[in-house]
Parts: C-alpha cells; structure tokens; sequence
C-alpha cells in the first residue's frame, strides 16, 4: 500500500465538503487504486491552519469547523503557518487549491500553484482564476516538470467538461463552444420575467444566498466572462483573459425587454460562446434572446449548460441539473482519482 | 511502428463513414499514436467481401461501393468469405461488428464476438443486439480472456455514455436513468402535434428516411427497449434483455392525446427509463407527458438525450444535436482509439 500525501489551500464549503468524501471514501480508494491517502496540511485564512507529517485528523477538522468555526488551538498539529509556506516548504504530493477566488487577477492561487509546480509537485485547482488568467503558462510549466495539473471543478463543478472532451472525444478538434454557466443571472433574469422588481429580486438572491454582498461581479458578466475564458483557453488553446471577452451584463435588461422577448417566443438568458473569428479565438458573453423550446432556454435556476462543437462529433451538450456543494467536492474528488489512476 | 489489423463485418452507411475516417486520419494516428491500422477483411452479405493479409485497399473499396454498389470481383482481395470465416479463421487484432440489427435475437452478432473473444481478439461494435441480448456474458468472456471489448456507437453513436460514465464518473454509483432515444417515435410525436393524420406521418417518414419500411420497431418501442436495455445492462449491472423492459410504444397516442397535454402544457415524449425497484433494476418505455420547459421536450427530431443520476455527482444529462453518419463513424473510431490508447 502506497500513500499520496495532499496540502489542502483553504478549507470553505468546498473543502470541507471534499475532506468528506474523502473520509467516505477511503477505505474504496485504498481497495480499488491501492493508495491511502493522507492530508499533511490544511490551510485558512482566518481560522487556524494544521500540519502534520504524518496526516491530519480529517474527521477532527470537519467536526472543529462545523461546530466552532475555527481548528482547534490545542491539536498537536494545529499551527498558524500560511498557504504560501505550506506550498514551498511542506512535504506533500498532490497540492489542491480551493482559496477564495479573486477575479480580476487570480491571485494568489496562481503563484501557489506555480511554486508547487517548480518543486515538481502535481495540482488540482477548484479555482477558476488561475484557469482564466494564466492557463498556457501553468499548463506548460507542468508539462516542462512532469507534473500533473488537473481543474475540471472550475467550470460546471464535477460535471465532466474538460475531462469529457480529453477522454472521450479524442482526435476532435472543438470548433465552437456555447452555454450558460452563471446562475445568479439566470436566476435575476428568471424573476424579472414574473415581472417583479429589479432590487426586490435581487435582495431576496442576497438572502437565498445565491447573490453575492456584492453582485457585480455576476451582473455585470465577469464570472460568466472568467468561466469562459478558462473553457476556451483549455478547449481551444485560445490563450487569453476575461479582459478579452466580448463582455455585457444584464444590468441594461429591463422588465420590459424580458416581455417583448416573451412576446416573440423567446427567453433572455446570459449566453457564453466561443468560435474562431480571423484566425483567433474569439470569445462573447452576453444576454440573448432564445426560443422558449430551445434546450437552452430550460437551463434554470442553478442548473448550467456547455454545448460543444466539434470536427468530428458534431454539437453535444452536457447539463448539470441543480447542483449542490457535493458536486464540487465530487470535481475535486475526481481529479484525485485521475492523478492516483496515472502515477 | 506497429500495425493493428482490423477486420470489419458489415459495410453499410456506418462502415463506409468510418472507412473513410480511418483514410482521413491515417496519419494522425500513426504520428500520434504510433501505430498504422491495416484493414485485413470487410464483409458484406450480398456485394462481396475483401480479404488480405496486407491490407485492402480502403480508398478503392468505399469507391467501388459508392459507384457499382459492390466490391471488385476483379480484384485480388476480392472473396466470397462470409463474416464467421473471417470471425474464424482471419489473422486480426481487432474485430469491428457491424452488422445489422436483428433486434430479438441479437444474432449473429452475439457470435461474431463471442468467438472473436474465444480467440483472444479484440472487439468493437456498433451493434446494439448485442448489448441488449448477452452483455454480461460477453463482458465477463472479455474479462476471462484479457480483451478489450467496446460497444460506444450502440447508444446515441459517437456521443460519449459509457466512456463518460467509466472514464470521467469514477466510483459514482448510477441510480437512475433516463432519455430519450428513438428519432422514429420523436418525429411521429411531434408531427402528429401539428394534427396531421398518422398514415401521412407514417408515409412522410418512409420517405425521408426516418421510418423503416416495416416501422413496428419503432413505434412499438423495441429500439427504445433495446437501447434501454443495453444502458442499463452496462451502467446499472441490469443484466436483462429488451424483453424484461415495461415496454409501451406510441401506436395508441392519438392526436386528441396531445392536444389534451399541450393544454396542461406538455407535450408527449416516448420516454426511457431505468431505476432500481425491489432490489432490482427496472426498466420502463413508455409515452409520457412532461413539460414545455422541460429540458427533455427540446429533444426534437433525432436529436436525443440520456439523463444520468449517480449517488456522488447528482444528476447530469448528455444531449446529442441533429447527429448525421459521421457521428456514428466517430463512435466506432474513438473505441479503436481507446484499444490503441491501452495496447
């Protein structure tokens, strides 16, 4: 029996969720790939960090989170060292990054994961930033290191997207990409449709905790433009940023619009799409009408579409229907799986 | 360079598509996987069939068929050899069965690969009889015998089901599945919807293409039945034949049938579905109502769509748009690439 030891950057939801399945699941992964694993450290921001050469107590670490939002001070390994120290000085395998996303840079998971690349360590990042911002030089630092780098959870949680066309559409040139991957619009745009107020909606979004404090980021498409950003970079090489999107929210959508676009058969929804265009990749996020039988307009709520184009298999389409917490853990759990199947 | 010999039974519209695949991409695969494909055999029941050690010459073959409907009596690979002689006594790695259908038995095909299997070759097929009739025998023959055996194409052509589901959805329990998967029933449903008489329906589709000469199949629901049992044999473990499905076709939808759901707001889809009951998997097809928004009323024509649920990543759908015969093509190629990935 073999042991992969893992650094966990951040300890949100996600995480938490994750070290979950992990304990779940341990007992199949030592049976089914042969591997224990081991988590030698798990780091936050403001509640206290652990390492331990020798694995955490995951259990420990959930239960010391749930009921008292913080690790417990007195664990052995309990210790106040940071994200950055963890990466460069701890002795682990795989390092997984799910710090909080900072959109407009993808930092600092992004020097994380360049540091843990250059010791020649593999990665798995939940954070789309990273994807979004600097894609081509992290995927080529991990080539030059041998290093595995895996991400399906940034786009669509665990649903397979980069994974689905890497595996399963070999020799398939992806040609166009289009979908709906930000539900705080589909939600905002689904509720104007009943006509109900712009800021009733969204302080109740804020309440149901599907708006963020502050909803720009959603509205006005940069979570939109991120994600499609790290789709087009990964599945057409595009090698670009959110700044490059072609990006409009749905601030300018009015009450209004939404009922002459009923009027004509159709939904707006918060559309992503990529296609070459002069011989680059050119990426657009913005609201469209679409007609109410077309598959797009039955993506609601929190569910989320990619439709993928390609050379060989015509257009496919992968939906994830309402997804919760444990479908992002699941992505980040696969990826584990992808590493442990390839060493 | 190593050489991977193919011998192919059957060369209708899916073997002609694929031979001109495996013309096209020749190259790529030699440069990317380094191996040359050597077609050695392709039999056909009534236009001929060609044998050679060295390999047939493909390009001429798809041209003969496409201009006189049959192979060169001429030339020198030129035999009467049926499929079992080939199956028998050819020299080849790898078998690729695509015969027809013959939807209650799953025969000959069930023997085509049970004695290819025998001889330690590897098989892929297209054919959904044999998935339907004898997976789990099959599948456990492959495993006695250390064969790779591939069945991509039998369910939705080249759109990825169960590679998705064993390359991307690892240690996810399937509990639940469903989907729509005959065009046939899609296209006589949606026409009806227009109050058109079923007679004309029936004859339009005949005409088009869509609707076999004989249309039972269809329309009775044995392809929806066949296409469910082989889901569920491979995904759920079912281990049941078309003839366990709760099966029921659309003869008895009567335009007054839909008229009656489009007032509710729904429209009539032959539904498939699979689940466990009673510590068993249970299969039904059935015409069912369901929503306008429903992601599942947008499947129309011959698109399709199959909905997966698992314990670990919830509910996820795969939909394929408008496929055409190079899909299927591509179904076929990608099961030789995943042999070639793992020789």
């Amino acid at each position: 029996m073999k042991n992969l030891k893992v650094a966990i950057l951040g300890f949100g939801n996600a995480g938490q969720a994750f070290a979950k399945l992990l304990i779940d699941k341990k007992e199949e992964i030592m049976q089914g790939m042969n591997y224990g694993i081991e988590v030698v450290a798990i780091t936050t921001r403001s509640r206290g960090s652990l390492v331990s050469e020798n694995g955490v107590d995951l259990e420990k670490a959930c239960k010391d989170i749930t009921e008292s939002a913080k690790f417990d001070e007195n664990d052995k390994s309990y210790s106040n060292i940071t994200s950055m120290e963890v990466v460069e000085k701890v002795n682990y395998d795989v390092l997984i990054e799910l710090t909080p996303l900072v959109i407009f840079s993808g930092q600092p998971a992004i020097d994380h994961i360049k540091k843990a690349l250059k010791r020649g360590k593999h990665v798995i990042t939940a954070n789309k930033g990273p994807i979004a911002w600097a894609f081509e030089e992290l995927k080529e630092l991990a080539k030059k290191q041998n290093c595995l780098f895996y991400y399906e959870t940034t786009v669509m949680d665990g649903t397979p997207i980069f994974n689905l066309v890497n595996d399963t559409l070999r020799f398939c040139k992806v040609t166009e990409i289009n979908g709906i991957l930000n539900s705080t619009t589909n939600f905002v745009l689904e509720e104007l449709a009943k006509e109900r107020p712009f800021d009733e909606v969204i302080s109740e979004g804020k309440k149901r905790g599907f708006i963020e404090a502050d909803p720009a980021m959603d509205l006005e498409g940069w979570d939109a433009a991120a994600k499609t950003a790290a789709l087009l970079n990964v599945l057409m090489s595009a090698d670009i940023t959110p700044n490059d999107i072609d990006r409009t929210g749905i601030s300018g959508i009015s009450v209004e619009d939404i009922k002459k676009a009923d009027e004509r058969g159709n939904v707006i929804k918060l559309l992503c799409h990529g296609s070459m265009k002069d011989g680059k990749v050119a990426g657009i996020v913005k609201p469209t009408e679409v007609g109410k039988s077309n598959l797009l307009a039955s993506i609601t709520g929190t569910s989320s579409v990619v439709s993928i184009t390609t050379d060989l298999m015509g257009t496919i389409s992968i939906v994830e229907h309402d997804p919760e917490i444990e479908q992002t853990a699941y992505g980040i759990f696969s990826d584990l799986l992808r590493i442990l199947s390839k060493l």
